[in-house]
């Protein structure tokens, strides 16, 4: 069991082919909950998924409520990436088969998801009036939980 | 002394747009080795920087020689981020000080640039056809380097 990622509605087509492209690269699943803000056939999106879309193991959910039955049904642990927080990445402690959840680059998630999540965490940054972009975070707490979980690829 | 970013001669503007916000949100000075292929003034540079360009510490160097001359009067390490090695950035040592360096985006750093670098990391993925985009790995590089030289801030 390794770690996977989830995108809560995305609504910026860049960052979703971005994460997409990051699944592809480390082997990590991507569970996209819909409704999304774009289409798939999005220029943007295919630009930057690029050819990656082919070789991620992607996941498609209808709805927040069908992915969070479907993940409880397995066991698996829900980890909220949010500012919203006081839990540091770095102080958490990963399990392999956890699910990192994203919110929406323009709302995060709605308080009854955050609420529904097993745990919440956070990159340590001062506050600050803005933050990371949301590929560039998830790939940084992605990479910290993959370290953990002994999840990276052998290199060969 | 802090871990710092370089960015030798980068030619994608959002790429360092988004490496710039990076470098500010995490309050890591970012070093800029021209020539760039792009001006600063160009709009998908803008675009990706946002107002985040005026609260980075940024340095501009006129060419490699110079910056390396500047880093060795400082006694600072020059680490290269390339997949031309086989040491994973996770079984690396960091020193605070140390400068992660990212090659260019179509060619990464020429042979003679790569010899002078004291060291060489990678992230461990298994070899494929492509790879992450420069700025997703240079945060995930910087995230371990922060991490193991306890250079995140302080959560408020």
């Amino acid at each position: 069991m390794n770690i996977e990622l989830a995108l809560y509605q995305p609504d910026i087509p860049q960052n979703t082919g971005t994460i997409l492209r990051l699944g592809a690269c480390l082997n990590v699943p991507v569970h996209i909950i819909h409704p999304t803000g774009f289409h798939f056939s999005d220029k943007l999106f295919r630009r930057s998924a690029m050819d990656y879309a082919q070789n991620v193991q992607m996941h498609e959910h209808d709805s927040f409520q069908k992915f969070d039955l479907w993940r409880k049904q397995r066991n698996k642990r829900l980890v909220l990436m949010t500012t919203k927080t006081q839990k540091s990445v770095y102080e958490f402690e990963f399990n392999p088969g956890d699910i990192l959840l994203a919110g929406r680059e323009s709302a995060g998630v709605p308080t009854q998801v955050a609420s529904i999540c097993d745990a919440l965490v956070r990159l340590p940054m001062a506050p600050r009036l803005r933050s990371l972009n949301v590929s560039l975070a998830t790939a940084m707490i992605l990479g910290e939980a993959l370290r953990q979980t002994d999840g990276f690829g052998p290199l060969s």
